[in-house]
């Protein structure tokens, strides 16, 4: 697949996301308006929508149906906004800035802030849970769907990952293996999981299946080089492009890839991980978006 | 139904829940342990789980599966606790106590008091989606429970509630219409839904169908009948009892039926909502424990 042909897909993705997005993130004209516009603000903050994308990629290269995938993959997407907007805020990393723009709680005040997290958790699950939303995907499928992202995006999983992460700051002595369990459940899991809707909406919902297991595979390799990779972002690179001061993690005594391992091991281990992932989509028939998208994320600059 | 009768039945239902939740709550030995000891705790706290002892009253008044309302009522009982645990955090109510005990923040550092509010509400949705975890339900009805909960607790219920709450503090024009819409949706929304779901449990999902409609107003007048007795406690009730001091509602500038209505006005709004909820059982064979359980609620010192 050529650089515009990639460029040009994901570009209709991104669209397909944003605008089903912007509909899901209306206003409605209510006495609590201020957590809806709290909610719309934190779904709005652009950035790349990996989680989504991977959804609506999986599911194309599956030949499920697109329609029900879009529906799961802004649900995810809301899902990752509602962590943002916890993580930011001052009793977590208390951050200011993200993407270029003041995080939620410094445009709204802290308590709506944090019930729009709420908000924006409880929305997913009302739009994974509405069977007249989707298309052609089974009651069981749903259920399927909602029992793996809940597991994910919980305390085995996402939650589990930041609470790991704020215990070991400061710590000297972390250990790669920690490391691997924080960041494997932090952003790990999430990325993973949707990539797996992806392979649920096309109707293979067997974890033990040869195709879901492959899924699996490249999707956890490939949420590790993403966070490898933010490592490495936040030691070299712009902060006009990141829209968040250049290391800020080390700032805040954070242990990463890169502290643990060095830059040039960092370096060696993104490279290694995004080969792997790509490895394990061998045998599908239309692997080329998504190994474009390794390629892509491995490539980034912000 | 004699007074002992009804505190035998309801004691059952109690003991049910404590021990599923005394499952369901054991701390895994993870590096992540500290925030499932905070959901625990969280989930430990006691209480009257009014809104799961709903669920289980209702299916079994309607012939449903017990086993099944068991799961749902628990399930609910986490999101209740997850709003306790974020609503008593310094950014919200910022409360020391609650039930007699130091809220989950004053015993966990802050940010992991936020992460199991966070785990809770996570969980409630696994615990609804795991498909193996019923006995009769069928996949169609666990999604429509599913929807009608997140729904219920979410922005337009719940969380609603919550802000609605938070930005009326200290207000001097608040009226009766916004209170109802305040407690219809922060308090009321979950006691409404908690009572739908044991309708759902028992194969009952058409709202449009009689007996859906009484459960939703019984339901709803119940929910609302609660709040106020809540308020009336908080001026007449005693401190070793509630758990909290009295007046606290006073002292952060909360606006509350008494405030608006007076303490005599108060009462007699309870006691017309409280017949009122009762009058909606009218024509059900077995109601009984839920016309106990309203008169219990009306009565309560705590």
């Amino acid at each position: 697949m050529s650089s515009m042909e990639f460029s040009l897909q994901y570009r209709k993705y991104l669209d397909d996301i944003n605008h089903e997005i912007t509909k899901l993130s209306a206003v409605p004209d209510v006495l609590q308006k201020s957590v809806f516009s709290a909610m719309e603000y934190g779904l709005q903050g652009g950035g790349k929508r990996i989680r989504p994308v991977l959804t609506l990629a999986v599911c194309e290269m599956l030949g499920g149906c697109y329609q029900d995938a879009l529906r799961v993959a802004c649900a995810i997407e809301c899902i990752h906004n509602y962590s943002l907007i916890h993580d930011d805020l001052p009793c977590m990393d208390d951050d200011a800035m993200r993407r270029g723009r003041p995080t939620c709680h410094m445009v709204f005040p802290e308590n709506i802030a944090l019930l729009a997290g709420d908000g924006l958790l409880n929305l997913a699950f009302e739009l994974l849970s509405d069977k007249s939303g989707y298309t052609t995907l089974s009651a069981e499928s749903i259920l399927t769907l909602i029992c793996c992202i809940s597991r994910a995006s919980g305390a085995w999983g996402m939650i589990g990952g930041q609470v790991i992460d704020l215990e070991s700051e400061g710590r000297s002595d972390v250990t790669k293996e920690r490391l691997l369990a924080l960041h494997g459940r932090k952003t790990g899991d999430l990325i993973r999981v949707s990539a797996e809707c992806g392979c649920i909406c096309a109707g293979i919902s067997d974890p033990n299946s040869e195709e879901y297991a492959k899924i699996v595979t490249f999707s956890s390799k490939l949420g590790l080089a993403f966070q490898i990779k933010d490592d490495i972002l936040d030691v070299i690179g712009e902060e006009s492009r990141l829209g968040k001061p250049v290391g800020s993690d080390q700032s805040c005594e954070k242990n990463t890839f890169v502290t643990l391992m060095g830059l040039e091991g960092a370096k060696e281990e993104l490279a290694r991980l995004t080969q792997e992932a790509k490895d394990a989509l061998c045998g599908f028939e239309k692997p080329n978006f998504l190994l474009a998208l390794a390629d892509y994320l491995l490539h980034r600059d912000y």
